[in-house]
């Protein structure tokens, strides 16, 4: 089943603390090459049957005015997904 | 900047409360094209100077170990976005 990838980051002049907590601890684990950290979500939207303009349309005004906080994220992506359950 | 994406998934398996809940209150809003809605996270690793296949790696150590939970989560994708900060 086709399905529609909506990515959400918080805006660059938001404070993420959660990934401020991930950049202060991947040194203490090794990891070294990584200066910045954000979290973002990612949501998986499940279309029964095909993806149209419109259904892709609705899809971008549920992202701003539902999977998004307008005030403090950004929707970064909106995009179809055709491998269905693919990993 | 490059940056290196990291999107982390729940396990079909697992149960998603987040991803119910909106798909619950989707239609209430209008929205009556999704059959399903599971909830993730995204991650942006920002990396001073180029992605290499060692750095690269290193993201994928990173998202294995710490970033997801292995338990219920799915790593479904370690990718490198060269836009920078582009939205």
């Amino acid at each position: 089943m086709p399905r529609i990838i909506v990515e959400v980051m918080p805006k660059p002049e938001i404070l993420d603390p959660q990934g401020k907590a991930i950049v202060n601890a991947l040194p203490h684990l090794g990891f070294t090459e990584f200066s910045g950290v954000r979290q973002g979500k990612r949501f998986e939207l499940t279309v029964d049957g095909e993806v149209t303009e419109e259904i892709l349309q609705q899809a971008r005004k549920a992202a701003a005015e539902m999977l998004s906080n307008p005030v403090i994220e950004d929707v970064v992506a909106v995009r179809v997904d055709d491998e269905g359950d693919a990993a």
